[in-house]
This record gives structure tokens, sequence and C-alpha cells, in this order.
């Protein structure tokens, strides 16, 4: 990895204050930017043990050469594990450490980690300082700006959780070349959404290449469109932090998403796959209210292909049938006092939420 | 419970309001209250089976009568169910209810409930709505504002925990008349607490009576008490959401306090007992120090005995030796980075945090 660009993105809101910094090279500047907000001291570093292979050892020596004592709680990799007695493990950890207030959790992972470690971190002690290095597209440009935490419990994903915000995110572009290429456009989905719900620019920018980017783009290419979802994101966050209203944008895709990803069996079928196809369903809903135009919506589903995503149940891994999808749908719709609400486009970057989607009309719109 | 007069103190603070009613015969409007803030739908009402005995069904029977459809968690009672498992009953609870991100929490009963309940609602979909019924004195006039949540770990108590405030608190003040005298004993040195570092007017209220205030008082003499140290709690918490500095000043009594309540196990010396003694060690170090006259040390050290609260270890149930209070202050200190801060007095109502506590001249401050 070597030192290049680096952009910065401040998201402010009240009583927390996150800094994102975007580039390469920054893994091993890890303890450096840690002293920005921690006294040296013991430290915590959360990581799965895939990731920790890769890097844990550049994290940890950044830390030590900067004056803090790393110790370091392993988690086995995979969605399973992002649970209630993972988070005890971190409790154990921090105890082990003699960890107190000011003891800073440092995270190294996917959105899995990032989300576990932020949980941990939310509530030991009432709240301990934090700090996420995401090394996946999908936790750069999703989990890491927003400060939703948690954890899943065997009835469903993220029912337990926290709003922390990370003090400071290094996206380090240079970690992304060791994904694997699903994994890797699992993440591009989020940046497809992004670019579809919120950025015309960033939707010319991905419609300009000749290619889908891939693990195999270099870094000079990936950073700009992780520095624009995170600014895009960021500032929908920064005008509503606790997703009361405008938040919801960002489920856009989401609600027939959901319903694939938990149809299919999580881990079968990759978060951005069932959004890439929640998508899809979203744009045909608001074609079919009237809302977009044919053309606007066959260009975006065009879109979505040429970045190599999903468009359709029959381009999933797992063997997802309409049927399956039913009860999910249902369930969504109850959880949520009776109204399902749907993430809607009248153009790119021009979304609307409306609150009254019934769940025949979703299910009528997941392409198969 | 007769209805009679309710006075009500608003705490307002970024991101969060919290209205809190004082008086009798709240409990049997606790469904009306509710609707303030809530929807009728499913609600979770958390309880332990001696307060439900007592006090759940005038609850449930508000809550039908308001068109909420409720549902109980009880906890068995007693200080070791503030636990981790106990709040995967509480999550279990709001799953089988199907709970959405609306479904309030209400919490029935002393600090453990309110405790646990409250970190239960802090963390289920990442937040619901809560309303807190505290029964105990130490739980109207110190755990109903300030937003802490929480559990104890086997290693200690409120170890793990989240910030977050009850929409509505309401202490219905004829649940203290069924307190044993020596619970509401230990509430009392929390009001004592208020009194002494926040506010002589309450300190001269309590010294002007012949006898000290019990579970046998009537609701119109313990009413304005009560409203003195829920409204003295919720300056300083204005003033200082996040404990960051100011807050520390409730932390009066705590520092020996705390090392108290551990040497002696949990349970076996109540927190408002071991918090007397400790105030008297904050005492002694403020009169050594040079900051409290010996007359005023001595005239508060006799209030905290008119009150009849304990004032030196061998007034305690449990055999607390000063050998064996050595680990549990020097641990204190550890944790916060090798800082001890005591909160000290110059007079009645002036406090000051001093960063540079030692174990030593706390050890040799409290009365044996």
């Amino acid at each position: 990895m070597s030192s290049g660009e680096v952009r910065a993105i401040t998201v402010d809101l009240p009583g927390a204050r996150c800094d994102v910094r975007i580039g390469t090279g920054l893994l091993e500047r890890t303890g450096a930017f840690l002293l920005e907000f921690a006294s040296v001291g013991p430290v915590l570093l959360v990581t799965d043990d895939v990731v920790s292979d890769l890097y844990s050892g550049v994290v940890l020596d950044s830390l030590a050469d900067a004056g803090f004592r790393p110790a370091v709680a392993c988690i086995r990799a995979g969605e399973e594990r992002k649970s209630l007695d993972s988070v005890r493990r971190i409790y154990q950890a921090l105890l082990d450490l003699g960890a107190d207030r000011e003891t800073p959790v440092v995270a190294l992972g996917g959105g899995v980690i990032t989300d576990l470690a932020g949980f941990g971190a939310a509530t030991f002690l009432r709240g301990l300082p934090f700090l996420s290095l995401p090394t996946t597209l999908l936790a750069q440009v999703d989990a890491s700006v927003g400060g939703k935490t948690g954890v899943n419990l065997p009835e469903g994903k993220n029912l337990v959780g926290a709003f922390h915000h990370p003090r400071v995110v290094l996206a380090d572009v240079g970690t992304l070349a060791t994904l694997d290429e699903r994994n890797f456009r699992s993440g591009l989905a989020e940046v497809a959404k992004i670019a579809l719900a919120l950025d015309p620019d960033l939707l010319d920018l991905l419609g300009a290449r000749s290619a889908p980017p891939g693990p195999e783009s270099s870094a000079a290419e990936l950073l700009p469109i992780i520095f624009a979802c995170v600014a895009a994101k960021a500032r929908v966050v920064m005008d509503d932090e606790r997703e009361a209203d405008f938040r919801r944008v960002l489920n856009f895709g989401h609600t027939a998403g959901h319903a694939i990803e938990a149809a299919a069996g999580y881990e079968a079928v990759l978060h951005g796959e069932a959004v890439a196809v929640g998508m899809v369903a979203a744009l045909r809903i608001s074609t079919a209210r009237g809302l977009l135009p044919e053309g606007e919506r066959d260009r975006a589903i065009e879109f979505l292909r040429s970045l190599h995503l999903p468009v359709a149940l029959l381009d999933l891994p797992g063997r997802v049938k309409p049927k399956d999808l039913v009860k999910y749908v249902v369930r969504d719709k109850k959880r949520r006092n009776g109204r399902l609400s749907l993430v809607l486009l009248h153009a790119p970057g021009v979304p609307e939420i409306v609150p009254n989607g019934s769940p025949e009309e979703v299910l009528a719109a997941i392409p198969v």
C-alpha cells in the first residue's frame, strides 16, 4: 500500500463529530490518527480471522509505534458471529484490558465487524471512543458513516443496536484489492443505490466507464467513487440523524431487498445482490405509479446491468422463488405498524418516500 | 392511592425531552400519559415479581383502558437479575409481541428494573420509546432522571449500558408506603446527598423536621422532598448531559461508597447505606484539605445521623473492615486512567470536583 491522495469528509452532528479519511496507506497511520482523540494507553482491536491475516499486523505495529498497548479480540468471520455472544467476548476483552471510559475500540474489517465492535464500544461503560477501519467496499461506502451499530438475533438481522458514531473512519482503498469479485460486486450495489437515489454526477462518472470497477481497479479510480458515496451519505445523515424521515431514502431497493435476503437465507445471497434486485423492483413500482418515465426506468436497469449486478431473481446464486418472498414482505409491513414505506424515484437523484406501499405491489414488481 | 397534587418537571436536552410527574394516583393514569407520545398498540411492561404483586394490576388495567395491548416481562427481584440474560428476556418478549420501532416499553419497579428495561428499550431496534414508573425512593430521586440505563457484568455493576431518556417518568409517591424501612433509608441517603451537595433549601426543610421521613410519611410530606431532588438533578443533567464534567457532583459520597459496596458484596450493604458512609469520608477529606470548616463538617455529619443513616463502617449491616476496602479504591483509580476525582464541599451547596485524590487519603477518611 503506497501513500497517495487522501480526501477528508467531516460529519457534524448534534453531540457527535466523525472525521472520515479516504485514501491509500491509511492503515499504517492508524496510531497517528488515534492520537488525535485518545491518549496513549490500552486499546482494543476487534477484527475477524480472515482480515486479521491480511491487515492486523500493520495496524498493530502502527498502534504500538504511536505508544498504545493494543490487545486483539478476533471474531470468526461470518454473519452468524454478529451476535450477542460476540459482544460478550468484546466486553470480556475490555475487562481483561482494564478498560476505562477513555479506552478506544478500533474495528478492522467489513460491516459485520464494524457493526459489532461499534455496538460493543457504544455500550461498554455507556460508550467508549471508537475508530473504524472498514476493509470492504460495502463497509466503506455504507457502514462507515451514520452511526448505526448492532447485532443480529436468531430471529432477524440488526434487531439490537445503538447509534454510536466513530470519531474517525479510515477507509483505506488499498484494502479493496484483496476483496473477491463477488463481495466487491455486493458493495458496488450500494454505490449504484447512492448514484441512482442521490447523486446523478456519480451516475455519469460510472456510466462513462467502458468496464465496471472491480477489485483490480486502481486506487486512483476507486477513490472518487467512494468519496462521492460517503459525501452523499454524510449529507443525508446530517439532514436527519435519527432516520425519522429523510434518511429513509437510503433504503432505496431495500424493501424487496430485505425480503429476498431473508427468503434466501443470509449468506446464500449477499446484501448487495439482494438490494440490486430490490432496486429493479423499486424502479418498476416508480414507473407503475406514473412517477418515473419508462425510458428512465429502462436506462436505470441497464446501468445496474452494466455494473454486472443481478437484475432478477434468476440472476441470484440462491434459488429464490417469488412465492417464498410473500411472508417476509408481509412481516415487514406488520413490523412498521401496518405501513410499508417505499423509496421511489421521479428521476435519478429525485427520490420520494411514499408511505402507502402494499405487499402486493412490491411482490408484483420483483423481477423473476 | 388517592389522586392529589401532581407536580411537573421537564428535562430538556439536545435530542431528548423527558417529562417528570410527581404525585399520587399516577399509576392508574399510566395509559393516559402513554397516549401523549405513543399510538395504541402493543406495549411491554417490565417489572419484578415483588412489585408486580403490588402494582402491575392497576398499571395493566390503565394501559388496557387506554386501548393498549400490554404484555408483561416479569424478572425475579434482585440485583443479580440486572444482567445481560435478563435483557435477552426483554428482547424475546418484544419479539413475541411483534414490536416495531414505535412499540413502547414501560418499566415498573426500583432502579434494577428501570435500568434494565431502559437498556432493553435503548437497544432493541436501536431505541424504543420508554416510560418509567419508579416505585422506590432511590429510583424516584436518583434513577428517574439522567438517562442512564444499564446492566451488571459478573465483574462489576453497570459495566454495560447506554444513555436513553424516558419520554415520561411518573413518580407515584403513593408507592413509597409499601417500602420497608431499610430500603426507604437507602433512598434517603441520595436525598441527603442532593441536599448537602446541591440544595441548602432542602437541607433546611429536612433539618426542620422533628423526625426523619419514612415509609409512614404522608404523600403531602414526601412530595416536596422528591420534587426538590428531581429538580436539582434535572438542573445538573441539563448543564451536562454526558457527565463530562459538572455532572460528577452527583458522585458526592460515591468514591468511598462504591468501594464499601463492592467490599461488602452487593446486597449485604445497600447502595444508599454505603453512600452515607462515603459522604462522611468526603466531608472529612474536605475539612482535611482546608475547604470545609470543622463546624460545618460536624453539622453535616449530624444531619446524616438525624436521618438515621449509617455514618461509620460499624453502623453497616455487613462487617466491612478498612483493609477490605484498599483494593477497590485502588481499582477505581486504575479504571480512571490513574486519576481519582473527588467531590468535596466548601459548604452545603458549594461542591468542587478535585482531580488529584489519592487512594491513601480516601482510605484514611473512611470512618470506622
